[in-house]
């Protein structure tokens, strides 16, 4: 299989079954890409950051008004900062602060957050005015956050519990995948 | 100007003008992001990779059937591979060794390489079948090479002398923003 095949989805089939789907590939792409190196942590969250997108642009309504998809990582220098990681979308934030925004939220709480409506958001960062809700699962190493994935969407109410519940499959095995 | 302004590209101007937009939208975004750390290099090219992808989408045919836009970074360790960087589009091959497909002989030979068809290349890595077209453009830093940028097309000559002039503009600014 040639690996943009792994960006392929069924139209037809449940959210469960994409998800699945996402978590078959993440496993095989990231097999043998285990490594001491940061650049290829990186690797692996590029290619998930693209699994993710094309996964929910292959959903059903609202789930294919995605247009964020992606990464922030802990600073490692300082540790209640977040950077940037790879991402599907338009240009984004390079630095959130831990507590700040949705994504500081998650990862000062160390736990998901699902916004169904970002203007309602106490503190909310607009990296783009088009994004309406939104969801943010924290990525766990033995109860330390090392990062958090964030998907954005153009419609309020996108992301539910079946989002939350494959979001954080999605980060327990990039946590076991990759040697932060 | 919130972050995903930076990806807006007016859809009646000229390559030439899209491009500049792209070198100034990037400027922008790396200033003060220039720091040791290679996490921020990412970061820089995260950014760059949407800046790219969406300048071409906003182009006239052909250009607005680039179908990846994004970087491979040499491997710190094995300096005679690509390490696949951030990116825009379906999931990529995660190494490329240098010498192989356009991506490795364009790291190997420090030189710009223009695709018109990639089926006529010999040793084309075919990570997805649908594309067509191709440029590679070297980051170069003190004639050594640490990375490049990489655009397919679904369609056959996509790519020109103009994509080519600031690709390689972007490469230059590239190399100097971040510290690699």
């Amino acid at each position: 299989m040639v690996h943009a095949d792994a960006s392929k989805f069924a139209a037809n089939i449940t959210k469960k079954e994409t998800y699945t789907q996402v978590l078959e590939q993440a496993e095989t792409l990231f097999d043998g890409q285990r490594n001491w190196l940061l650049i290829l942590v990186f690797s692996n969250l590029a290619n998930a950051a693209s699994l993710i997108w094309h996964a929910q642009k292959s959903m059903s309504y609202p789930s294919n008004q995605n247009n964020w998809a992606g990464f922030y990582v802990v600073d490692p220098v300082n540790e209640k900062q977040l950077i940037l990681g790879p991402f599907m979308g338009k240009v984004a934030c390079q630095t959130i602060a831990f507590g700040q925004g949705v994504c500081g939220k998650a990862a000062q709480a160390k736990e998901t957050i699902v916004v169904p409506d970002v203007n309602s958001f106490p503190g909310h960062i607009a990296c783009d005015r088009d994004t309406n809700s939104e969801i943010v699962v924290p990525i766990l190493l033995k109860d330390k956050v090392i990062g958090v994935i964030d998907c954005d969407s153009a419609v309020a109410n996108t992301f539910d519990s079946e989002d939350r519940k494959y979001l954080e499959k999605l980060a327990d095995l990039l946590s076991l995948a990759c040697n932060w």
